[in-house]
């Protein structure tokens, strides 16, 4: 069959190629320390599995409104409106099955084809594709090295900026970097957005994904609530990945014509799940908290050897489930030039299977792009040591 | 925020208007006759719920792959191959959060900007909606009343077929009218579509909702199979409406490009779900059969009831669980020209709430559009008897 050209334009995310790479070296009998992932090894606390049970037991089943279900809409702008300082009623709140399908309709409602796009690269690599896949121009910005962990390159986007410019996408607690502004960033963030009429969507998949201090949204600074749609998931806060739930969220205006989008996509959400989401937002939240006490747990061990290999800088963000090594010393020690020979051969002689850099978007040409991208959200402590000890191996010996 | 200039040409269905408004009429404290809806009103059955709690108590929460789980796109695949004689692999399947994402995602990947679509109108509205939105020419054909049941406008399709036509969007089993296509029709489409090579997407939502014989899939024809993808839904023929799971299934270059699209909007379909879903077609169908014996003794209660009301004419399909009765008549002895404001009084006056002829898409000029749907699948027999009855002498008295 002949295909619809703008398919050309629409991309993948590489990573689920080095998934099938780990499993089809796991299949030939070779052990594999699973970092490649973003997706959660810790059961999905019980009450919200109880609460989904009872919901799809007590006939939750058959449709519900295509905005999701009020009660669900209603609990979700309290939180947000608590955590981020603005004042959100039902009408702001967009459920969805997931946090990633907000990426499509926010484009799909706001831009037009030819628009500007400032996305973050290395970023989530749906950005780049979306905005292509719809037609518009897709301008990268990235982070840098700073002290204790990456720096947005403000003067990245700043530069970039013209009078076609029309959408600044933006993931504070950022995947796969971990990098999270500082406040004096996000008034220059927001100055510029205001500045040019910009509007934003905030991912913040990873808002409540963090180990120390609070997060600060974007949207929250002054002028920046009525420009802004926020990417919400339920994935990742409450190990619930594979659920398929989350929200837009924002003016009411873009938020109907969202759920409008719904209408032609997908009816609704499904219903139950809906319920279980309410007692993920209200409910006993101690098994949530174990889980990320696990996390930090993980993350320290992980930094820790990953800082003692020879040729290899690793920050300990905060923030998210990922670290983000440099690994050009290492690279040099074992006389690698490519990131992904390098990635390979990491998997065939230790079983240590990661993304890299080009997983997350085209590297602009002349990057220095010697990073590996580790998910500590899937993998046990145990095997983190051991998997990363022979890592170490792998580049000293 | 200025909403970008495509959102002019998304179309809603506007049923949901109708939702609401007898809501509001129940919540002043009215008696409501739902058949507005075709959602169902009888509980999944229970070996498909004890199916979902086992995956997800047993651990189905995480991140599956982007078309599905293997076994389940392998049991459908079975499943599909029987029911049409086509032999189907697993490559040949994308699970999908529902049936109503493959009409958006099979026209992205077949359709570019300016291209004609065949689409049935009546008809299930987002058809309508997603050529529109995506930057197709819509080309509506009609169904007209035959003797035993309403029958495919062939004409209307033959004479508007340009260079230009290159899909057909069909849905036999079709929602609104409960027309099915005879074996002749089904091979004259099929000698039309392959003549002027179209593509098509058969929807076959109501494929297995019938009551007697045995359903015939346009896909099945010689020929047919490489141009046509299947619009494959859980929701009617399980009672699992809410639940939100179907599939898209067809040639494998096609498939691939769908699953690309979930790549980019879902990541992948709740999980667990999936498991339950292998239940629905493997497991026990006592409580399947049961609720098609109770959808067959509604069709037969509310269109006998229908039939007995002066003015009124309604068929019998064995297919669906709508009726699409002409009430001209009944409009004439009640003094009423526009079927919106027939719909409207039937509400205030006796709680029986429906679609008309104009929740199917928009009227070509000069259609006599006397028509209403009634859905039977969200409400008792009892209740069917009763609001019929006020329907009846809402005409006559």
């Amino acid at each position: 069959m002949r295909i619809a050209d703008s398919i050309k334009r629409l991309g993948v995310e590489t990573a689920f190629a080095v998934s099938a790479e780990a499993a089809a070296f796991a299949a030939e009998g070779n052990k594999v320390y699973p970092f490649h992932l973003g997706d959660v090894n810790i059961m999905t606390p019980s009450n919200i599995m109880d609460a989904a049970e009872k919901a799809m037991r007590g006939g939750k089943t058959g449709y519900c409104p295509n905005a999701g279900i009020p009660q669900l809409r209603e609990l979700l702008a309290d939180d947000i409106s608590r955590s981020h300082g603005i004042d959100y009623a039902m009408e702001n709140v967009s459920i969805q099955p997931g946090g990633k399908p907000v990426i499509g309709k926010f484009l799909l409602t706001l831009m037009n084809p030819g628009d500007e796009v400032l996305y973050p690269n290395p970023g989530f690599p749906i950005y780049e594709s979306q905005i292509e896949f719809q037609g518009g121009r897709a301008l990268p910005y990235g982070y840098v090295e700073g002290k204790e962990n990456f720096k947005l390159d403000m003067d990245s986007i700043e530069r970039q900026i013209t009078p076609r410019t029309k959408i600044l996408i933006f993931n504070d607690w950022q995947n796969p970097t971990g990098a999270e502004c500082s406040p004096q960033e996000l008034e220059k963030l927001a100055g510029l957005a205001i500045k040019h009429d910009l509007y934003v969507l905030c991912d913040e998949a990873y808002f409540d994904v963090r180990y120390e201090g609070e997060s600060v949204s974007l949207a929250s600074l002054p002028g920046m609530a009525e420009r802004s749609v926020i990417l919400y998931s339920f994935s990742k806060r409450f190990a619930m990945t594979g659920w398929r739930l989350g929200a837009a969220i924002g003016p009411r205006d873009v938020i109907d014509i969202i759920t409008k989008l719904n209408v032609n996509g997908e009816s609704c959400s499904n219903h139950f799940i809906q319920y279980a989401a309410m007692e993920a937002l209200t409910g006993d939240q101690a098994q949530v908290r174990q889980m990320f006490n696990v996390f930090r747990e993980r993350r320290d061990a992980a930094a820790d050897i990953l800082n003692s290999i020879e040729g290899v800088r690793c920050f300990r963000p905060n923030v998210t489930f990922y670290l983000y090594p440099n690994i050009a010393g290492a690279m040099e020690l074992k006389g690698i030039n490519d990131l992904d020979e390098f990635r390979r051969a990491l998997l065939r002689e230790t079983g240590v299977s990661v993304c890299t850099r080009q997983h997350f978007g085209r590297s602009p040409e002349g990057e220095k792009d010697f990073y590996l991208r580790l998910a500590y959200s899937g993998i046990d402590i145990q095997q983190i040591r051991e998997g990363l000890g022979r890592f170490k191996a792998f580049v000293e010996e």
